[in-house]
């Protein structure tokens, strides 16, 4: 194992020093329990976004804390959920009066803890909502899920519900529009090599030298099926009909499209697999009005690539656009 | 080899087809020959910049042309010099009347080419000036170059020239910014695995299991050294060091600081490093007072870092901070 670490223990404490230290204007870090946060946390009545989960997916969550995104992010160890008392204490931390929604990626743990988190908050006198993501497409019931994954279609979530809270709208509409995005956005993707969790120090699995797992989870979690390498074009097939036919997208519809790395896959190559999706919506006489290519949630150095669709209508379109100012995120200011 | 392509040969103008139709709004794309550009181009009355190389080192070039930094780039193949016609159908296109900057990075082929296409576009009675980036402090005269070659500065160097430019400044003030910035930025990498040019097949050097090359080029050419692998705070001390110390780096300077991916590296990792250069820095006296973190100029999926360091003054400053709108790089707009 090679890795730009020094120690399986320290690695995602150096990490969120670093990013605190290159992104202090909008970022504060507390260490224990571990959160990231909002620089002008909290802000006073506008409803407050609180999101989490393992590392090793970055620029995910953290990178998405700043105003009209996230107002706080939990990491857990690499590939484990945070504890429910990271979750609360962002909560408490962010709350400015108006209410907290959580969004929840759907792992059992995940949802467990923040759901822990949010009785505990409750208790405490704070209203909290929260929405569970589960826009993957490529399985049912898997290892560490009952339902199916939440995978991309996070990353706009968090962008769309972040622009509606930093409107004024109050916590049941910026609820509402969370859970219209979720059933809005579907996702597959494609492992082309496995990656390896430091504290196991070996990959997570073994695919041979001419072998892809096509619907992949972003903790490496077994997917359809294991196929012989194709050609872009046909991968992309595979990834994109599932999307298409499961959100039920009709001709003159309007989308966005988010060709998302695994971590270790080329930007030239997403654009190779953004083509192709984009020649497979034409066809269906879809429209792709905005677009969103490169590695957003990302599985370590793992190569392979997703497709995450997200049905626009007038609303998300403007929220979309909206000013956003995060470490990974930023347009309109 | 696993990649997500369709054939060798169609790879580049299919990711350039990809990018054309998630950046329309942004960017042009001109096939044959293969430039990518300014979709408001040409600008009359501003200076106007042109750079260009091989590709495999997304988003540079294509992905900085926009406001506010190059107004075209020419793609090569792989890891392959653009050829001349490419440059000097780009400068002829953007050129508003101001005359035109050629942005070089230091490799023979480059520097030939570009050499060429300058004189073909002032036979035509177009102005144009040349800057050619050296920043790479690790060897000289190596494979592909005499003298040191260009990296990171490279992607600087465009931000602030194409800053100066959007500015009004005219032909000799934007060359003469420039190259000053190249006089002030030094960098040098590491890679802990080697990358796989799709016309080769195969990785393009070996390197074992336990073993990093300190000082790589980013298309694999050779370092200072192999070393058995070490923690994140060593390798980065290695990259580092040389330097502060070629910059002459001095207490109470000011600085900004980039850590860039060599393309499969994880952005935690990018930040443990951030992490230690700016521990570094801080012991020195230096101020880190900007930052750029993430994978910018890569060597396609090879795993890696390098460590860009601007002496800042007032006007790189405000410069860097001057609104832009690329592909890969936004803000104040």
């Amino acid at each position: 194992m090679k890795k730009l670490i020094n120690s399986v223990d320290e690695f995602v404490r150096e990490s969120l020093e670093g990013f605190e230290r290159a992104h202090g204007d909008l970022v504060k870090v507390n260490y224990d329990p571990v959160v990231v946060y909002r620089a002008d946390a909290p802000r006073q009545g506008k409803v407050a976004l609180v999101s989490g989960g393992g590392s090793g997916h970055e620029p995910m969550h953290g990178g998405f804390v700043g105003r009209g995104m996230l107002d706080a992010a939990c990491p857990g160890e690499v590939f484990t959920s945070p504890t429910p008392d990271q979750m609360e204490w962002a909560t408490r931390t962010v709350d400015g009066g108006a209410g907290v929604l959580h969004i929840v990626k759907n792992y059992s743990g995940d949802v467990m803890n923040f759901d822990m988190a949010a009785d505990l908050a409750k208790e405490a006198g704070i209203q909290v909502t929260a929405v569970v993501v589960d826009d993957d497409v490529a399985v049912k019931d898997s290892l560490y899920t009952q339902g199916r994954r939440g995978v991309g279609g996070t990353v706009l979530l968090e962008k769309l519900a972040g622009a509606k809270a930093e409107e004024g709208a109050d916590l049941a509409a910026v609820t509402d529009l969370a859970r219209g995005v979720v059933a809005n956005v579907r996702s597959m993707g494609v492992a082309l090599t496995s990656c390896t969790v430091p504290a196991a120090g070996q990959p997570t699995f073994e695919l041979g030298e001419d072998e892809v797992e096509i619907g992949i989870g972003i903790h490496g979690e077994p997917g359809r099926e294991r196929i012989p390498m194709e050609a872009a074009d046909q991968l992309t097939d595979r990834l994109t009909r599932p999307v298409i036919d499961d959100l039920g997208l009709t001709q003159g519809e309007r989308v966005l499209v988010f060709v998302n790395s695994m971590g270790g896959t080329p930007l030239a190559e997403l654009y190779v697999v953004y083509r192709r999706v984009t020649q497979l919506l034409d066809q269906a006489g879809v429209q792709v009005t905005r677009s969103l290519v490169g590695p957003y949630i990302t599985s370590l150095e793992m190569q392979g690539a997703s497709v995450t669709i997200l049905r626009l209508d007038e609303e998300t379109t403007r929220l979309w656009d909206a000013p956003v100012h995060t470490p990974a995120l930023r347009w309109g200011t």
